[in-house]
């Protein structure tokens, strides 16, 4: 018997989202599927994880399907540690995470919940993806990313990845006709300028608002910015050993 | 007139933590200083940002001293980001964050309050360091660190930092006597092995803390952990390009 591969979902816009609903109808068709995904959203929470406050999770039944799904009051990244380590009885084969409503491209991937979730599951030697649709309406039209996703997913469980390997995957907001295929990719070197929207509360006091603008300065066709604007779904493999390793013999000749 | 340089100093212990208090002192004499700090404590926030919620800064004096200092609502990264748009009117000379109470070493990098800041002012263009003391406790002995973190800090401005790269400095909690020197270092590959702490609360739910043992599995002599265990500060180049550079060439195999 050829026994389904484990599937560990999780995202960062909260059990509900639709992005994650689509995922799930998408793994399970390939796997065994078991949902453990914060309880309300945590959008740029970064690798946040709760070290100062306790953790719940709840059995759920969200959708109607296969699926076994639990909801935790914490982070993406506190979603994969419950999961692996108390929720599931054997190691996942595949976490995927996601499908983010709004980019993780180039510079998202250091604030994405999304993305600390499949890097989490990096850390603990589970192949990874994370998934985001470059639509931040929460009625975004998902339904023609299912066959994409799944396609990445089998060559993920077929293939395997490297340790501290995860992969980054995001897809431009257009129609199933115009996606021209999927581009392997480095993360753009981007950034946000931000502009804080300064205000005056109803007592008086003055607080702010982060709103930002999107600046990419990088003008290379291999990264996931152009892939992106140039109608390719864009897979960056992202890893966790952060060294800047070709920066280590000129930083030997300094004096420390 | 040789103009000093402009420091930034943040953390992610709060505004009150000893561990900043001896690096404001220590950045006091290199430089004129401003302080944008977390009103509270934010430790393992990872790189979050508040894009939904609202942000409070206030001016503040905890010590006497020369400094400028803010508290502020948010995150390490949220005061990095408030500072440079916001507080400060010419863009800083240097970003430094910490000294943190406890390691950023090795896979912590990821989970890290205190190096978010730096990534965050490195992403913005700012050399940057993040400064950490392998001391948990709130009364740890800091003062020995001060001319290590002042030399590490004079070395970044005379000789700058690539475009991309931000430091993360680690020290030993031995006695100054004991600390052999400086070693550059990458990060090693270790991980947090999780055993979750399950309570029931006074009304019968049932609930976990999250607890864990690091485990080193890298043997490798050219690594933070190696370093700091053989009583060397650790000096590891950090980069916010997370591009798996090494995997691009063996995912374009891939039929995606």
């Amino acid at each position: 018997m050829n026994k389904k591969p484990l599937i560990l979902v999780t995202n960062d816009d909260g059990i509900t989202a639709p992005g994650m609903r689509l995922l799930i109808k998408a793994m399970n068709e390939i796997g065994e599927v078991v949902v453990v995904a914060p309880d309300s959203p945590q959008s740029a929470m970064g690798h946040a994880i709760t070290v100062n406050n306790t953790l719940f999770v709840e059995p759920v039944n969200i959708d109607i399907g296969p699926q076994i799904e639990y909801s935790c009051s914490g982070t993406p990244a506190d979603c994969v540690k419950l999961a692996v380590n108390e929720l599931l009885n054997k190691k996942p084969d595949l976490c995927v995470s996601g499908i983010n409503h709004g980019s993780n491209s180039s510079i998202n991937v250091i604030y994405s919940g999304t993305m600390s979730a499949a890097v989490e599951a990096g850390v603990e030697g589970i192949p990874a993806i994370g998934f985001s649709l470059l639509d931040y309406s929460w009625n975004a039209e998902f339904s023609h990313v299912k066959e994409h996703v799944k396609k990445i997913a089998q060559n993920v469980i077929e293939n395997g990845l490297p340790d501290g390997v995860v992969l980054n995957v995001n897809i431009p907001k257009i129609s199933d006709e115009e996606i021209k295929g999927t581009k392997i990719c480095r993360q753009a070197r981007a950034n946000w300028v931000e502009e804080f929207d300064k205000r005056v509360n109803p007592h008086g006091k003055e607080y702010y608002w982060l709103t930002g603008k999107f600046v990419n300065m990088d003008k290379g066709e291999d990264t996931d910015e152009w892939a992106l604007t140039n109608n390719y779904i864009s897979v960056v493999p992202v890893q966790f050993d952060m060294t800047a390793h070709h920066f280590i013999d000129n930083l030997n000749q300094w004096e420390l």
